[in-house]
């Protein structure tokens, strides 16, 4: 019933990938990753997926670039998003929850954005690299879903790139808010494809 | 059972407003609130009930701004967005359909925001116009909840101002992502709130 | 003397063009060309000189954008920058002297850009327009050189833009805010040359 | 007779500070101190002018910013302004020369703004930062008066701010461009006056 109203109205149509994408990692930081902390749900799958599309980007050259928040330990740069959510003043520069985890971690020449909001884009150099780098279009990982990911795709749509959801390599602590987020960004603001539709898209399935 | 974990993990927290707010209207237009363009859902009731918090801004003497979508009628400022949703390009100045619905027109010293994304912070003048006039914090009303609405909520938040849904002043085309974009902005950006607990706390019951 | 200081550490190295160019015509109206309002010096030169530089890029298909300060007849938007300077407050949207120059108008398909600041990209829609048509480099002319040119050059090269100034395409009100300030842009912001060079550069002087 | 122009058009009116002024130190670090490296001229008698201005300010409990360059050591952020001046690239986080000047070394909850461009705001969490403090203007104090001292500045009274120079606590590599551009944001985009002016307008010469 809810996509009735979107088909009859024309949403969702695909956009397809530029010539020049890069690829961003949002938050697939330890604490998230934690269901202890601030993860669980379906985000240990999405880190586990985004293994081959992370090798994929770096093996075709793809400018690569990760975020995480970090706020100051002296309490600082305290904002309203951590009044919201006390538990993210916790991630400071010398928490291993806030560094990306292993599996995924940074090589050199990839871009690490530090940020205090939910878009990677917000407030950090992220948009000035993609340019300087030329880029047209970005695919998004990451987590979560429903927070940070979906800021970052709104942000990367309105910046003017084209933007593609790797559908297996989000994830979010709880379902509901996955799949409605997941319908949102397909519905307005990006493709939303698994990973292999990626590979397959640039010849190399 | 969604709601369990965000509560473990300490989402949620309410943080007021703050002593010198603003009202912002979001999309509250013709086209949005015909049902045979692009509206529907509850969008009428939240025009409705948007009458009384305009007034009530207006007599507080809260700046007040609106927003609304436009594009270029030669196509010069086409973009991803209209890409996914190509209805939105026939929102040109001329179009009736893109002009702030009469009931909620804008008066004189309202500032109109033009955009051609999903917040009404983005690629305009409304974040410099709210520092010049001191605001500290922002009530957010408009269409679609789970579009524009949404995206201003988290840019607002982003930018370090405090920010106030007017839960009944909300509307979008399909209950189902209206209800889940109230769940997130309530549980990571905003306090979500009906305007007479607004009204109630500046003492205007 | 100065010029030992910039050498010795090695400021105003070349950056050279891209391979996709946009030209970004800075505030050439009718208020700025008129030494009875706000214009004078050598801006009405600088206005001839654009006329070739606007029919090479047309010809090469470069996106062309213009930009021109527009306040609202109401006040709805006053800001410092009119504070400091009011005669800006009276270039509202039915003044004839925030139109661009009928030597250098906007043909359709090209953006123009409404501005409160001095940059064309500051709380405007620039920035995502070049990025959504692939721009990697911008040739700036406009008016004046130590006013809106400068603001917009510095921010074309943040965003991640490699920078070229037309140096015999931007004017100013006095010749030694002019001079200084092509002295600052060159050291440090971007390649100053006449048109002359960038025809030749793309093969066709 | 370029003072001339300027009065007869009216630039350079006086706008005062606000009520919840805040302090920008830019780029007061080693490497502009030195003039064996990027410094010179009179930044060293700006920094000793600056020391009052930032104990008035720590007693005047005003939010105090400091901001520095800092560029990936592994080249991964690489942009036009390197290009430009490519001993920037050197200061990396582990360089001393990028480090704040002991004089005026940040204390706990001052924020420290790392950026890869001239001005403090560009890319950077500095506005949001002053949003959520309740800024309404700024006073300004830091190297090079032509570069990010300048950019700065135009940022500042972009995003809405109104903004003082402590002319007195600004300096360059060189002296003509130090006169150049204060007399351009004089005209412009700030109030220039030395610190005494200030901390007698805040009642404590």
């Amino acid at each position: 019933m809810t996509d009735d109203v979107y088909d009859r109205q024309g949403f969702g149509k695909e956009t397809g990938m530029g010539a020049r994408p890069a690829l961003l990692l949002i938050d697939f930081v330890n604490g998230f990753a934690d269901p202890e902390m601030l993860g669980g749900g379906n985000i240990a799958q999405a880190i586990a997926a985004s293994r081959p599309l992370l090798h994929f980007a770096r093996s075709s050259n793809w400018p690569v670039a990760h975020s995480r928040i970090t706020f100051a330990a002296d309490g600082a740069d305290k904002n309203p998003f951590c009044a919201k959510v006390p538990a993210l003043a916790a991630l400071t520069a010398s928490n291993p929850a806030r560094q990306v985890v292993d599996a995924l971690a940074p090589a050199a020449g990839e871009l690490v954005v530090d940020k205090t909001v939910p878009s990677a884009f917000f407030g950090t150099a992220l948009t000035q690299w993609l340019i300087s780098r030329g880029v047209d279009s970005v695919v998004v990982a990451g987590c979560t879903t429903s927070g940070c990911v979906r800021a970052s795709v709104v942000d990367a749509m309105s910046w003017g790139f084209r933007v593609t959801v790797a559908k297996d390599c989000v994830g979010d602590r709880a379902k509901a808010p996955h799949e409605a987020n997941l319908f949102d960004m397909e519905q307005k603001y990006a493709d939303v494809v698994p990973f292999s539709a990626i590979a397959k898209q640039f010849g190399r399935a």
